[in-house]
Parts: structure tokens; C-alpha cells; sequence
């Protein structure tokens, strides 16, 4: 079974980069990853609260939450 | 060919973490990953800044730093 990989974003220039290069480095065989642009899907906020996100880019692997980078706090996405 | 793949870090739990789920995650496929303790090897130092790196835990892929979460900042290693 594969594991769930979520990137969140705000569609912002460290986004992107984070989303094409890291995001998109995941093991396949190994990873499912979502991408969720948190600026676009606000429903999606308290699920990324949740998972301890304080601010995208983003990626939460596992349940862990690894912040990469720095675009935009979470709090400005509200 | 391989793309290199670079995690630097310096022991600490934030990027023990990192490079197990973030670092360990990356496609086997397409990436060659160097695991680099810059508390250890503080010749690599230099080479590190010019990538970018300010802060560890980070990930260097295709020449762009990437910093995951904070553990210590690459001063605080010299």
C-alpha cells in the first residue's frame, strides 16, 4: 500500500518551486501525492492545521509536517 | 542519469526526521541522495552556503536549496 503524501500551497514562486522539485522527486512506487492549494481550497485548512502545518510550502508525509522554505503564513490564507 | 540529491544536516531530531521520511522519500529512480553531517564535516560548509543552505535540515537538488523545518542555522556549526 502506498503512503500519502500531501503538498499544500498557495500557488505562490516558493511553492511552485518546492511543488516541482521536491513534491515532485517523491518515490512513485512508494508515495501517493496530493498537491492542495490552500489559497483555492480553504475547507482544506483545518485538515492542514491538523497535520501541524503552519505555513506552505508544505509537505506532510505520515502524519509528520515539513515545512519547506517559506511562502506565506497559514494564518494569511484565512 | 542520476540527479544528485544533497541532505545536509547536523544531527539534531528536526533533521534526523527529515532526512527518514523526507530525504529517505525521494525516488531511488531519479535521484542519487549524499547524506552529509555538517557537524561533522565542516569542510563541506562552504559548499553548502553556495548552494544556498542557511539553515539545516536542508536538501539540495539540481543545485536549489531547500530548507525542511529548522534545526540549527549553518552558523551555529562553525
Amino acid at each position: 500500500m502506498k503512503t500519502q503524501a500531501t503538498f499544500y500551497h498557495a500557488g505562490c514562486p516558493v511553492c511552485v518551486a518546492a511543488e516541482q522539485t521536491v513534491a515532485g522527486a517523491l518515490d512513485p512506487v512508494r508515495y501517493v501525492v496530493e498537491v492542495v492549494h490552500l489559497g483555492e481550497k480553504k475547507d482544506r485548512l483545518p485538515e492542514a492545521e491538523s497535520a501541524g502545518v503552519k505555513s506552505v510550502p508544505a509537505l506532510v508525509i505520515d502524519g509528520q509536517s515539513f515545512h519547506i522554505n517559506h511562502g506565506a503564513e497559514l494564518s494569511a490564507l484565512k
